[in-house]
């Protein structure tokens, strides 16, 4: 199978090396670290071992591709400057099928409208990975995928990817209805990382410690946005990501490292899209609303005053 | 007429200096600045002029003081570690009327319920003015001051103190529902502090440019609390603090100054006593209660962690 992973970042360099150890032709479109990674690979450190990645291609855009491969896998973050269609467009044939590892709710729509007759497969990555310099990627733990088709099934194309991920040393899940997974993850996401950040750098055991009431009205919101938009969660689902949270060492979420490293933060994928669509369907968020203008507000900040 | 100042910070130096200006004996309790005060006094650089008030007694301690005065005003920050009725205590005769010059709602009761049978005067200053160092003053602007008798009228005693401070070159007005005046302050006290230290140092105008709509939704939750605590305030309050805002230069709030400063903040006399209210009444205040939620967590960050 040949793939093509658009964003060598964390994320991208590491599940584009997993499968290119799975034995397919993996190529890549790196824009900043085009040079490195075209020269001496992705060198990935992991819990599975070391070595480098080296891809059969390395592009600066998708355009640059000539045969269209079997799947385009998009591993961007989510952002509202990044426009996710014009990234891929350029690799994406008829036959191909699009794969998102990203984050956040109802991120699907944007990429399945520009791309209404191909297979839009949605992905979720429970990981701990980052990029700690050009082509130089550092997985410290965890490394699971969720993966189905969007809005919902599991095709054939579906099962070949999982069971590459799978033959690679990580573990793939498909599921029937992705979406309801997207919205079982922003139970914990939708409080965890803009309190995180908001808080000025508290660990997830600080904040649940001091504001366990606060973050299970949070999630509370967020499963009544799911059930509105019509994937209600386990009843139990709650009480299990506070019970795993109380049990994770104090943990830094993405949204804190982004900001402490001073990048930008994926808000809208994770908090503004649960927000919108909270208003959409009539269901009051009134927390989850209030975290979300806090969020505007120090992004404002950054964006006009910087550091201090 | 006699009075003692309890705390010789800004507000205190203020305060005190005016009254001495009008003619009163005015002694001072300072802890922290006591050898610079007893020594030199405290320099007042004000829009008023710049003059040096010398204290008629400067004391370490409230219960130094020989002969209760007529008045002790008390002009401390309202903090969960500060214990008022202990620091005027020693100071307060039968005929001593109490008087508090500080921020928040409901922060009379601790001191009503320590002197039931004293006059307790209820004080609200718009001021600004800040301490630049031991026992030197800057008064930047305003200066006006609501007094009023806790819980309600307005007794000789309050005109008596309110016309010392007329007579000194700021304006004091008497109020019969003074607990209405602080609610009516918390109407713009209660979003634009926290928010203006959540977002990270935002001024009033930018917090309103982008978030109005957040700013009234908690403006609004601080005027139903106040109705279902007896005390319903103006139909246009929202709009006319609005309106007042975007009028103002772009203005640090006081709680963002001490947080800058690595002060203690006002969060509970401002936020938390609002929020309990609005508990103990049966009134929903999703919104503060989330904004609460989040400063407590902004404390305890930088309790446990410091600055970054």
């Amino acid at each position: 199978m040949k793939a093509l992973i658009v964003g060598t970042g964390a994320v991208g360099g590491f599940y584009g090396a997993l499968l290119a150890r799975a034995g397919w032709e993996v190529a890549v479109v790196s824009r900043s670290d085009h040079d490195t990674v075209a020269a001496n690979g992705i060198h990935i450190r992991s819990t599975l071992g070391e070595w480098t990645f080296r891809p059969a291609a390395v592009h600066r855009r998708a355009d640059e591709v000539e045969t269209p491969p079997d799947y385009v896998i998009l591993c961007t973050k989510v952002l509202p400057d990044i426009d996710r269609p014009a990234l891929i467009g350029g690799a994406v044939g008829p036959d191909t099928a699009i794969v998102l590892i990203q984050n956040g709710v109802e991120i699907e729509a944007e990429v399945a409208n520009a791309f209404p007759d191909n297979e839009l497969i949605s992905g979720l990555a429970f990981v701990c990975v980052s990029r700690t310099g050009p082509g130089q990627v550092w997985h410290q733990a965890y490394g699971n995928l969720m993966l189905g088709d969007f809005p919902s099934g599991v095709s054939p194309r579906v099962e070949t990817l999982a069971d590459a991920f799978n033959r690679s040393g990580i573990r793939a899940k498909v599921v029937a209805d992705v979406v309801a997974a997207r919205w079982r993850k922003c139970v914990w996401n939708a409080p965890f990382n803009p309190l995180s950040v908001l808080s000025g750098g508290l660990y997830t055991a600080d904040i649940l410690e001091s504001q366990e009431g606060f973050v299970r009205t949070l999630m509370a919101e967020i499963c009544a946005i799911a059930a509105a938009c019509g994937h209600p969660l386990p009843d139990d689902v709650i009480d299990r990501n506070i019970d795993d949270t109380y049990k994770m060492p104090p943990y830094k979420t993405s949204m804190l490292l982004d900001f402490e490293a001073g990048r930008p933060m994926e808000t809208e994928a994770i908090l503004g899209n649960a927000v919108r669509a909270a208003r959409r369907e009539g269901v009051a968020a009134p927390h989850l609303e209030s975290v979300y203008a806090l969020m505007k507000l120090r992004e404002l900040q950054l964006e006009r005053y910087g550091r201090p």
